[in-house]
């Protein structure tokens, strides 16, 4: 290592320049101080630009029919209304890390077939009947299904019914990007071939059982789909027991049946079921959620502000702001969020009830 | 599941209107067409904001010993130039997911003690003796040690020698600020008091053995001094082998005896020899990366652009953009990245070489 | 460290005295050389005491139900009739590091409540609607449903039926001997009272979900019950798609979906489908196999050795002697071995087809 | 699933017949009653077949010097006089998983190179400089050294000094043969060729580094040398911070650098210093262990027997005996077990101290 008395020494001193003038003396070297911006950056807790919103679907819903006369899904590739928090306008994000838009098919269309390294999730908001194909397998989609296609697998939608399918998309396109790891294939044709009956990884990952010798390609679940019918049922199962978190209700974590991990893993999927009557205690965490309500109707308390919850509503809670619920009908709720990689990165914390000295 | 045949209806249809003016009626909903900015969003390969930067030590160093002049670390709490990528002026990021600044300490000061959800890296620069306290043990700085301070380590440092010390300072303030998780609490005092003789931490965990019964309280090394004088003779000993890869020479990563990944969740970190002569083959990978140089000299070619090399410079390397390296002298490269996130979340991809058809 | 020099020198020598002298001096010392039984200790390839053995369920039956009257279950606290392996007499093992037994409960009987270090699987080959109970839950046991009682869980039997019900059970004793980490304790009544509904277990974790937050507290599955049908409609739906293994025909393993690993830490649990005319290439593994014929009929030909197998039947095979099967009908196979554990620790080779030279 | 209606009805009951009858009845189907059994098989507690012993060295060398005479190193393959456990005799263990023996080669000689399944560790003795030579690496032996032949690992040993050398072998023999997967193979020549320089996997593996991108094939550590002067140093150094564990004193264990885990699947160990004067409490484990001792002298109380500590003794205590060690002189204790694999089974037990009751 060579000796630093060769290096040049520092300009000399001028008693008449201010701060101001050494940072404009420095900026063309591409430095800044870091003691002008250092509490902007390093936070005592955690400073959401996510604003509470909420989407009401009764509202929503003719803009988004409408937007099936505005283009059409093939013109689209993907015909969706970006849910877009109002704290951050033209960024595409509904939390700082996640997107989340509503997406409309109609009889006849097919959202053509392309794989991306973006990890996608598909909450089936209203239809009965209509597909997505991931990796050669078609999986039905019906109200309240969860539909999963992993980062890079191809996948394509279709709706061959005589309803209009809608359908809540959450991606990690924030992430992606932050990583800047975004790669992108179309496929040939706009339908993949279907290789696979349907229900065949239902049938070999679905019932805690796995072909001998299966090694997992990826960190995402094999299942890719989480019906309705099978969470409902386990959460009137639960409901047997009368324990209720005051928190949480009865809240359960769609797992990859693989590693017992969260889905995917860039997003935590959730579903959680509040007794008609039931309201929460206050919870917070760093992990900003996105909430679609599955069954009944309530109220969302999100620090101040209360939102009147009904079916098919979609609400965020930003980062480390309380949230209580309370439920007007027996009230389920689905949701998502990272909280699976945060905790993987050591950053994720909760607050369980009133924080001292909130009153 | 209630029906939705109660939905309002789409209001009545008008030719005479636009898709800019379905843009606008939907606006006040918070939603806007996924379908004007999809390309953007989903890019067919990674579209980097970070540009090739280097910050030459003799050019930066006579600024950084100014601010000395300009600002006390007390009164800084941490008296950095924050290295700034043009690619990004006023964000405070190296790269999109990582920070970097150059760090003075001058003889007789203390950079205050606190702890923050960020995890930081010391590399040191220039000086001989000063120290990092970590949770209560010191640990000296010397040129081309590498220091750890994880997420919500209490740590301050401080100069009792005669010379200014100088150090790169590595940290996940964009990966926290993209999570929105960032906390921090000051100490009561500038220093912490020392609670653990130095070598302490590398005594139980730095020889490839860890007290009987440990349980790892995080995912970060508790081994956080790695002295240069380790990998220098490490490399030297590989050397011997003699089996340089064509894209890294001799490179090696430090890592989490406890569990064999990362130093840290969010940041991991390299060194690497190249023999004198040496020039490797193009390499890129979705994890942008920032060089310091340790010994030697060469030169880098990133994309079209060749840089200069020399010892203390440093250099940014944007995702997916290929880097080649040549050693004037023998070479020796301390790097980092989020590499170890990227594998961990399945978006990490590298291309060895020459790409097909790029000649 | 002291010097070894005013360590005793060797007895004198003397050139009458022989190896086995010497081998009488050194006995009192408790020790004895390694040459003369090296090759017996480390063998080329595995020496298994294990006989391939088949238990005809029609010939073992009436001896089973007889034992109904030879005692009772509340006397014999497990009435079971140990399938001893005709390699190792004495021993109670069916392989080198495994039991199985049958198990006879016959209507109104309970087989009192305790919990031990040893896990169990039982495989139940007849009756329909007995129960086991495990902490607190009860799971009724039908004709080919497999139910877990892991290490150190509560757990009693009850049979409420009119008929006797008949299973097969699997556990690690063995192993637990070989570690010497027997523990036991008795309930202080003969049937624990029942804590939570049936299907409990099943609805928090059998259907790719788990509850929030759940944090595993051991190794084994916390679903104990994988129910015939379940895996049958899984090996049907699989049978769609016609790719048959020419070793395992469709397999499957039972999972733990906490964790994907196998149900219980010691113990793998397979099941697997040949259809009718199926016949398998040679295969042999370190793990040794216990198989239950659930559905079908066909032979199995383990070495040189052939043997008929019909419903209920049990058949065990020894590790690296290659077994064939064919199926005279659609033959379903249940199957326990230590493969997990194999895996584990390294241990664990397989051989597909037919080895070298050997035809 | 066929009817179990045709199967044969039990035989006609005679009352004159006994159980002993009907045991008799049943062992040629290779069926034995378990209620017989069961309270041995399943025990309250651990039964242990080993008895604590020791074997004092200067009792021992003078015989182990004579095996010199007995036999070359060549034509035995390995010239070790097993350490065999009292309470097993002709079985080969010194506990009931694991076995050891002490290797003496001499001057010029050379222990042939093989490869086998089994794991061994070699803890230095007496000598300074013959050599353990693995996959092309030669490690200096010298007293106090811990190096280790991992499975399927090619090795060799070669005494090129003037002194004889001795180690202690502790191997998994017990427990490949409880698995019955064991494999062996001779290298065409005594000694493997040279590939790598000494000191080669210590410079990629042992300094809290690893090699860019390098992926493990075993669960061994690719770190085969543990060197006295290494551990022996971190003893002093934790000493400054006098936190003496009542039971432990300062003890750490050895682990593999790429995982965190044991040396290898099946064996780890420990060193641990006891300060001269120091009294550990009782304390005892499901995980019988084999000490040696490296320096100094004190006593060892196992159960209620005494045992004079010397350097060189290897003492054995067997599972869920309580043992206490008091120090004469600074004792600086080496051992191993099979605790890690008892953990990742979920069989591992302790107890700290005096247990309830026993005063």
């Amino acid at each position: 290592m060579a000796a630093t008395t060769d290096q040049p020494t520092a300009p000399p001193r001028d008693h008449n320049r201010t701060r101001e003038d050494f940072y404009g003396d420095i900026a063309p070297l591409n430095m800044t101080p870091l003691w002008e911006v250092m509490s902007s950056l390093i936070t005592p807790e955690p400073v959401s630009r996510v604003k509470p919103c909420l989407w009401r679907y009764d509202e929503v819903r003719p803009w988004l029919l409408r937007s099936g006369d505005v283009i059409s899904a093939k013109e689209a590739e993907r015909r969706v209304l970006i849910l877009e928090n109002p704290g951050m306008p033209g960024e595409s994000k509904i939390t700082n890390s996640l997107y989340a838009g509503l997406q409309l098919i109609l009889p006849g269309e097919v959202a053509p077939s392309h794989r991306h390294a973006q990890s996608a999730l598909r909450f089936i908001v209203e239809g009965e009947g209509a597909y997505t194909a991931v990796d050669g397998e078609r999986a039905s989609m019906s109200r309240g299904d969860l539909i999963l296609t992993p980062s890079w697998t191809w996948h394509d939608h279709g709706n061959e019914t005589e309803e209009p399918t809608v359908w809540l998309d959450g991606l990690d396109i924030p992430i992606v990007q932050a990583f800047e790891t975004s790669f992108v294939e179309r496929y040939p044709e706009d339908s993949q071939p279907v290789s696979r009956p349907s229900g065949d990884s239902a049938a070999r990952f679905g019932h805690n059982m796995r072909p001998f010798g299966y090694v997992a390609a990826s960190g995402a679940s094999p299942v890719f789909s989480y019906p309705y019918a099978d969470y409902r049922e386990a959460l009137e199962q639960m409901r047997a027991r009368d324990e209720w978190d005051v928190c949480d209700g009865l809240k359960m974590e769609f797992i990859n049946p693989i590693d017992g991990g969260p889905v995917m893993p860039t997003i935590s999927c959730f579903v959680q079921l509040l007794p008609k009557g039931f309201a929460t205690d206050p919870y917070r965490s760093t992990a900003a959620s996105v909430y679609s309500v599955v069954d009944g109707e309530g109220e969302a308390v999100i620090g101040e502000q209360a939102y009147d919850l009904h079916e098919r509503d979609v609400i965020v809670v930003p980062s480390w702001v309380p949230v209580r619920f309370s439920a007007g009908d027996d009230l389920v709720l689905f949701s998502f969020s990272d909280r699976g990689i945060q905790q993987k990165l050591g950053l994720w914390r909760e607050q369980r009830g009133h924080s001292p000295g909130s009153g």
